[in-house]
């Protein structure tokens, strides 16, 4: 086990993000924490051996994501008497430890939190920097609270039995990453490292979410509550992204929907001379290697619903939608987009 | 309208409380606030001439204090189409404002905070260190977060028509400040003007919240997020006072409750040599003063129940309950107290 990371963030605390080689691992990692609540749902459970006593399986899937979950949360808590020095332990994928992280951040105005991504996506999204919640009234991700993990363990290992389009949904988030980074570690590590990352070499993959983390980490720690703007970036074809899940209804994954939103972002920056032709070109190619399909387009029709899920994105503030967009690697912009920016970027396709 | 206090809280967040003369300048002050939800029970916004379009008005008291009530506080800022700088204004007693609060703690991760007091326990307590939440399974704010308010805005003009009893549950508390607080001005003050206090005099009210915030102030800006052991010097009669109110079925106030929990906690620092006879005669005596009954005593065979409500009490930390004793006046000091020791306290009147 090695502590790859210590992410300082809002005051003082820290999260301390591990790579640990295997289950076994785990195991032992798992017996420092006696006074704790295991929180799972019942496809990741399957990973693990044996089951704490008291712990908390929901089913899987975002329809969970709701008080009625949180709720159970806070109730096995109850009965297990964890008190405010309690450690609430989220294993699995995104719903569960945004759930998981939520209760623990109101449970007695905040337990201790450790969380154990089990999807690609979570290790290199979803457990750094504090973000929890659940949704309400059909809106993502609406309830929620700041709420850093004391320690975030990662085990590259439970990726094996991820299914493909779950991994590959993580990989759309790696790639944002790498459009993100002020170097090309990330970058040139996925183009050299195709076939080994699709094989889910564990220590291929090891490599790569260390660098995803290192980039994500960057953009938190300047910003850790959201409030400079520095942050956002981290929404690069979030908002094209959520529109084009929304209009789908919710039948593409997050990570292709980004995929897709990042190169609707990037047509849009190149159409306003924002960003180069080659940026784009050379991003494309690198979406193209990981087989996302990033030209679909919005048909004519559809296009009123799509700039509807722009508008009631829950990323507006103060009435305007601000887009992310590229002007080189590294270096992102936030700025509005007129409608017909928009149209031209998801529909304009030769 | 004045700013009394610029309170420095956790990550630069500063709460700005303002002394008001008037609803009226109340009315002048709220149209700042022109993205906004008015959150308030069906007594208190008896005091408001006309109710904000969307308002969101539950019943009182405090079994409207669950999620249910946060439920409709947030479908309320979705109506409203409230985005993350929405302004979510709490008005009333301590349960709406609790309630607002978390919702607003919760609403898109955290949206803007505006509480009115109208009782003057929630004027010299719940307002400021930004303590949220509410009541699970029937233990009192088991859910919660801390988020400080933006702005309180105090009104002692609606004080006047607060019933008797919930004025005393307010004097209470701000006894014990007096009880906590390093200098003798607010103590001073509450001997010499009992009159014009019981009368509701405005100035001096105002003047008596002044002090009590100050004693409240001093305690949570050195220890915000209540992790350095300094602000619990504020539960200060609390754990007794809490078990007193739990084994009188909540049929005491929680003013009279902490008024006797903290002779309770005098009588066992007398026993065990932490506090001076003198002290706690002194204190004793500006209790009686403002009536509160502090000799009522646990009989035997109720003696049970209530250490179960002690040691249930959610405080507890790590298995052991810590007791809020006085070396002197503005001397707390934290320690866990034998069984023995509290049923000496509670139960040996002579």
């Amino acid at each position: 086990m090695e502590r790859i990371f210590a992410v300082p963030l809002k005051g003082g605390a820290v999260t301390d993000v591990y790579m640990l080689s295997s289950m076994d691992e785990l195991s032992g990692k798992l017996q420092e924490y006696d006074r704790s609540i295991f929180i799972s749902d019942e496809n990741a459970s399957k990973l693990v051996e044996r089951i704490p006593e008291g712990a908390v399986i929901i089913p899987p899937g975002e329809r969970m994501k709701g008080w009625d979950s949180v709720s159970r949360m806070l109730s096995g808590a109850l009965e297990l008497s964890l008190a405010r020095d309690g450690v609430f332990i989220g294993f699995g994928g995104g719903v569960v430890l945004d759930l998981a992280a939520f209760a623990s951040s109101v449970y007695m105005r905040g337990a201790r939190l450790v969380l154990i991504p089990t999807t690609l996506l979570s290790m290199v999204d979803a457990t750094l920097g504090g973000k929890t919640g659940f949704d309400y009234k059909g809106i993502k991700n609406l309830v929620g609270t700041f709420y850093p993990a004391e320690a975030v363990l990662i085990v590259p290992e439970t990726l094996r039995t991820l299914p493909d389009s779950e991994f590959r949904s993580g990989l759309g988030e790696v790639v944002k990453h790498a459009l993100l980074s002020e170097d090309t570690r990330l970058w040139k590590f996925l183009k050299e490292n195709h076939d080994r990352i699709m094989a889910r070499d564990s220590e291929a993959l090891s490599e790569m979410i260390r660098l995803s983390l290192e980039v994500k980490i960057w953009y938190i720690t300047r910003d850790p509550e959201e409030k400079k703007g520095i942050r956002s970036a981290l929404n690069l074809g979030h908002t094209f992204g959520h529109a084009l899940e929304s209009v789908n209804g919710f039948s593409i994954s997050h990570g292709e929907g980004v995929a897709w939103g990042m190169h609707m972002a990037l047509r849009a920056g190149t159409a306003l001379g924002i960003t180069p032709e080659n940026f784009r070109e050379q991003a494309f190619s690198l979406l193209s290697l990981y087989g996302f399909d990033c030209r679909y387009p919005i048909p004519d029709d559809g296009f009123p619903a799509f700039m509807k899920a722009i508008h009631s994105d829950k990323k507006k503030k103060g009435g305007s939608v601000k887009f992310v967009l590229m002007e080189g690697q590294g270096r992102p912009v936030l700025t509005a987009l007129d409608d017909a920016v928009v149209r031209n970027a998801v529909a304009g396709f030769n």
